[in-house]
């Protein structure tokens, strides 16, 4: 797929759908289709190409030899929602991992990138994770972004062509403008593992999420491991809406962490089976609590806006996505220049359970 | 469903099978059909009705009330495998929950029931639990059965007949024959949710699995409840098979335990921390050392019989429910006049996944 046309055979398939913002009209890939990954988009005609799936390692000694047969890069993994940044006419779009045009991002990333990039570049799609505590999407986010949201440029790409710029490329263009980077930790061959199993070591006692590994020549295949910290963190984090999420989310976690703990050569101890105890429960017991005071389970956003009618925006996409009964917006109000706005989103799985649990149902299991 | 001939109309539909056992044809209940609960059985043309599903409750005080009109017998719940006793010419058959003849518990059930019984009730069904760290299905067991297996009698049925025998007769054969019982605590009303809870906190504090609560009249409803310990002391055993259940099986335990802590009144603590997380990991860091070591991940069982016959029986059985590459037999020797018999049985959708993730390779999530 190299075109914004060939998104019409998919239109035709019913693997991709009309979507609209801000007047634009636009063709969203909803499914993976040919080989290109869903959230491709048409922009009038012109392709903006999904970003692809990433494969998980969970061996760095065999997994780097059998992913690569040259040298990799290595970078930070982010913990935050994928976006892919281009120019429209005279402003900045940003679209959302599935292909939708993102209020919220759209709204912000201008502050992040210095304009000469698009007006030097003007095909470039810049691929950035946004993340921070004040995302409208997830709950927590990086430690080191201790508010609001920061973007993290990972990869480039070019409007109606497949496939990124190589990272040399990248890395000129990205210090050239001055662009936010997701930190680089350098070039490996597969028979470093070690040297790449001590990086990931200190990414786990500081609390970080784990890095991507990019093939430098062709330049296209990428995979990814992650900290056994991480590990613990999503459960913590994801843990208060259980039901809500496939069990085999947090099972897959906990397989993670073993086998992270075995090839790092670490044993389990007390604080860890704590911490891992504690990210269970936790969250939920606060769910129940929030249950019986508000008769649901919600969790509480909070973001930032530039301009009042992105905000609005972003309510009426949620609501689009989600349903309207599952989204309150609690507050808009103007603070120190940009615009705050609060909303709640529904746990709605976890909230009919306790429901029907709380009525004293019997469920056969 | 009353008589055995009902079966009949299940195998036109496809909901029953022909099993065989020691010479003895009969047909099995593969699904539920037509209100009958699956695992009955048509023994030569009677009726071993199936022990029906029993409804779980999340909160005593809403689920008493709301699961018992009338007074309710409350009896500990006992973690064994359910099967069914009935005589059938001069010897004692037990039925799986399935509806299999087992041959473990053919062999070994006389010795816990005097045969007077069945002199005198010949068409009595005895549903008990054979519960004990010795059994051939599940890992682990009631911390008061130190070894080998005992049997514990908790329901009563007649043959080619629906339904239970009311609690009184239940209890007056039990003392009459001196049958082993399941512990009862008496006789509640819903309006005395508390002492139930008060009772379900000694359970728990003994690290016992929790109760089993049953209407008086007409005698048929059933519900059960459990401790929280059960809920960390089922995934510290099942959390070495992981992926190989349901991710839901451990959430929906950490739910339990989080509504149980809240109606006791109780909030987590260090300690319970600590033990949910190793619960977590210690299984799952076994098998994968196990993996590292025998390249698969397997469980070893060990059991007695009283005749060499039933134990080579019982792998039969074993390798045609579970397939003969997974079933390994360690060891069968005399020991103090009865059969021992072991053998490993293997894990292998965790086997098979963690040989892909040895190999290096790369998944996608």
């Amino acid at each position: 797929m190299k075109t914004g046309q060939a998104l019409e055979q998919a239109l035709a398939r019913g693997r991709a759908r009309w979507e609209e913002y801000g007047g634009s009209r636009y063709l969203r890939l909803t499914d993976d289709f040919q080989g290109s990954p869903k959230g491709a988009v048409s922009w009038h005609g012109r392709l903006i190409a999904g970003y692809p799936h990433i494969g998980r390692i969970f061996r760095l000694e065999q997994g780097l030899a059998q992913q690569f047969s040259g040298p990799f890069w290595v970078e930070e993994k982010i913990d935050g929602f994928n976006v892919r940044i281009f120019r429209s006419g005279d402003r900045l779009v940003a679209l959302t991992r599935g292909g939708y045009v993102c209020p919220f991002a759209t709204d912000r990333v201008a502050e992040f990138l210095d304009r000469a990039l698009f007006e030097a570049e003007p095909d470039l799609i810049v691929c950035a994770e946004l993340a921070g505590p004040d995302n409208p999407y997830t709950q927590g986010g990086p430690s080191f972004v201790p508010e609001d949201v920061a973007l993290f440029v990972f990869d480039l790409m070019r409007i109606d062509r497949p496939g990124f710029l190589p990272e040399a490329e990248k890395y000129a263009l990205c210090e050239r403008f001055g662009l936010p980077m997701a930190r680089s930790f350098g070039r490996f061959a597969a028979a470093e593992w070690e040297r790449v199993r001590d990086l990931v070591a200190e990414l786990d006692a500081e609390g970080r999420e784990g890095i991507v590994l990019k093939e430098e020549a062709p330049g296209t295949h990428r995979t990814k491991y992650v900290t056994g910290w991480s590990g613990v963190y999503d459960i913590a984090v994801r843990a208060a809406d259980t039901v809500e999420l496939p069990g085999d989310f947090f099972t897959g976690r906990i397989l993670r962490l073993v086998l992270y703990l075995d090839e790092a050569g670490r044993t389990s101890d007390a604080a860890l089976e704590r911490d891992l105890g504690r990210a269970f429960l936790s969250g939920l017991v606060e769910s129940v609590e929030r249950f019986k005071r508000d008769g649901r389970v919600s969790h509480d956003f909070c973001c930032r806006f530039r301009r009042r009618e992105n905000a609005l925006a972003f309510m009426d996409h949620l609501r689009g996505i989600l349903g309207h009964t599952h989204v309150v917006q609690t507050g808009l109000t103007e603070e120190g220049g940009l615009w705050v706005l609060r909303f709640a989103k529904e746990v709605p799985k976890l909230t009919g359970l306790l429901h029907q649990l709380f009525r004293g149902a019997a469920v056969v299991d």
